[in-house]
């Protein structure tokens, strides 16, 4: 069900990679709310997406452009301006990729130079973006910026390894930026902690998505429900809300220990209690 | 500008008092963006507010009742549900009031009965409002209920008084029962951290909400911008948002200082210096 | 080992139980370290428990009080003066009790008579304790004063019911008073929020125990070891940490997801699946 | 007054300057409570600094090393290990700088091979220490790794740069390490949250100063006082502290406004008022 939430508004979306992205479903509904589009990602993952799909669902431009180079961000907020016809109301952040994970290097042996890669990938390419923006004075009033994260900023998960740091450092950069081109254009910058997402980036996490959906009253959020989210972080009726890290979780950052987790949980003892008895026949 | 958010719902506000209340413009939008609402505040407020003129104005029913008794609240939600022709969508819970404010006693001083009684109104009559709904089986699936808060549960501020207390047991009730509701009925239970209003129950506190407009990189959220970001979470575009504190504030959680907030501040010295330079001609 | 931290200094311990309290433990190891100290609970749990013991143990005068009487503070703190020979350096609190667990009442029907108390007993406390400390002018300059917490202020446990609210209550309360406290007297108020602890208040937390133990990077902490932290602060140390809440839980306040927490956990569903090869012996 | 409480406990302490860093402080308290220590600083800062002089005093030997050097760190735990006779029982980080803020490039014009500087030298060279001491081993049992850090991690202080975003990035890494470090080897680590300290590396914050100390009810923490909770915190006692931020900082970081702040901050408007009354003397 559409609203006209976005009518008139031009946006850019950063990351959508397939059907499957939070990106892609924020296209889509963006689109559905009346706002125009600019769809951009790396010349290699526009090419390797399906994101000329996208494009034409939703009537968008395609701008290829690296997150990390100012140049190339110098460039998408020229040419967006002009395909939309004006300055940009709002964008969404979803760029992040740990190169350490992906050498497999644990976060005790982390290569330095990698390192940087995820920093910059993940979360330095998020000021690149506003203090580009706010130079080129490309954002309207009263814009509305917003970036992915996730609760391991906050607390650790193993396995998430330098991607936690870079979203702890994506969050106090929208809170930092957010200071400033709030009180000089009134623009607000909020993050959007999100349950963990079946996405191409977000595979491999299947025990931890059943424990966060166990643990959360309202289960796991999905890349649709997200999208909903952000429409209305986008939208006129939360113009005072910046600086913030959003959870949309189904209550998982504020949960300790549910019922349903416990009880799954329990589940591991009588296993190991069965494991024992070994001689007689327990199942049969 | 409407958008059909809240076509269909049905709705019950509290604590509405006179045209300043947030809580009288959140039930002013909700009817715009299409809901059928229940006003109720007490008995004496109804007597004493101008709630008949919110009622013409948004074809509401009001129901008297006292958020501190069950028995009220019982009856509250059984009229309301024939009034309204269904079970409840959302609910706005708008009650604060700390009787040792009033009567003068500072927080080294407190009457615990008076003590007592903050509580009740400001943070107990939560719970009794969502345990009477949900014995009753009064709301209905994926409601969502909101109450107001206040930054003064995490940080104090001098003056605050017992009011911070109740805040914050008030934001503690909202994650319990948030649990509890969204496991069992997917209704959200969420509170909203509103700046300083000018308002009947928010005067008085000139100095603060001069410091807060400019310490918060948005300046303060008015009582109309906080009934849109109310209409936003009473949606169906915020499903998985619960057990949350969400603050509407111009950026004011997250800020430690400002440079307009460390300006006016500096000014404070140069009075001082000023003061001591008698006999010189300084300003003429 | 002891270090002469509390040397010449005079605290007052409530709550200590038995030999599993960590307030027992608390009133030891300040003994230890050079304290002369006050020992205080109710007249029932003087009778019932073991304190005698321990007062003969620690050199100590036991002065029954019930900590939600105003009255019996004031002769607890008058008597407490005359016992140790001059004000008070260092406060325990560590009372809680929830009614409604109890009475098997769950959290979505809770006896509001009874929740009173608890917010009475577990919370409110600690306001007359200071409140009447400070009206008698009875702690010394710099004092120190701690009250155990528990995480479930700030994330929700299932089953930890209505004591999750008074642990925020009390969590507030410290704030508010440790900043009038500290203001005048520079007296620090503090919360320790310790891990899940075998105690008598503490049973009954099987599985989650052993879930925050393996969740915990330094696994729970033990009572012993919550004694060792409360005397570094009481000590002349930490004179400039107040209005904190302290967490002494092996690192599980911050954690998301550890590996030894996951791979327990998915050890249930090792158990699910065997469960459904009925018919077959598995183990024999 | 000294406790024995680092008794036989080996250090290396980070970043002493002079003797008004935090660094040079603990170092003094340190050995007065019984530790042998290692200084170290970057060759150039050894050379600028009285570092001699320290390490006469503190019969410590002096390495000189670049933190964000992955050979330096592996040559200064190998040699501080010989110097020392065994492994390193506590670590103090204490290295920050912004090259942005030299430069005077604001946020929202930094230099982004500046910001990877800062980044490097103020957080990340933390995980180096950390990654460098777990993969020699160098760090004993139970061992308490501690980094200094400020509030502007968590809420945004105009004019802290990019050093507000390094310090985010410091704490998440102490989470982070802490987990694998904690569960491995029951290795602490931890940061301090320390008020604004007049030290050579935090001069020109004057009006901030003067603010933090009247919105701390117990006035800002000196280095002396931050001094005793570094010790406090390498000692026995505090061994199931871990992968938290430890505000010592007088209650700041808990505070909204004090009365002491909102006195001073409306005489601001005094002076305003004068302002306006032109052509009258005012003053004469």
């Amino acid at each position: 069900m559409a609203y006209n939430l976005l009518k008139g508004k031009k946006g850019i979306i950063f990351g959508a990679l397939n059907d499957q992205s939070i990106a892609w479903k924020v296209a889509e509904r963006a689109v559905e709310e009346g706002a125009q589009i600019v769809l951009t990602n790396t010349a290699v993952a526009c090419r390797m997406g399906t994101i000329a799909q996208l494009a034409e669902k939703t009537n968008a431009t395609v701008i290829a452009a690296d997150a990390t180079s100012v140049e190339d961000l110098e460039m998408l907020f020229s040419e967006a301006q002009k395909a939309l016809g004006g300055k940009i109301d709002f964008v969404l952040h979803s760029c992040a990729m740990s190169a350490n994970m992906r050498k497999k290097r644990t976060y005790d042996d982390l290569d330095y130079s990698l390192l940087d890669k995820t920093l910059d990938i993940s979360a330095i390419s998020f000021h690149k973006m506003l203090q580009v923006a706010k130079k080129m004075d490309a954002l309207a009033e009263n814009a509305s910026v917003l970036a992915l994260t996730y609760v391991a900023s906050h607390r650790t998960f193993f396995g998430y390894n330098d991607m936690a740091d870079a979203k702890s450092l994506l969050e106090s950069i929208a809170r930092s930026f957010g200071y400033i081109y709030g009180r000089e254009k009134g623009v607000r910058v909020n993050t959007i902690s999100q349950s963990p997402t079946y996405t191409t980036a977000g595979s491999g996490i299947k025990g931890l998505y059943d424990f966060s959906d166990r643990m959360s009253p309202l289960g796991n959020a999905s890349a649709d429900e997200c999208a909903d989210y952000c429409i209305v972080m986008f939208s006129d009726l939360t113009k005072k809300v910046t600086m913030q890290t959003l959870f949309h979780d189904g209550g998982f950052s504020n949960m300790g220990m549910s019922l349903r987790g416990m009880t799954q949980y329990n589940k591991s003892f009588i296993e190991e209690n069965t494991d024992k008895e070994t001689g007689k026949i327990i199942y049969g």
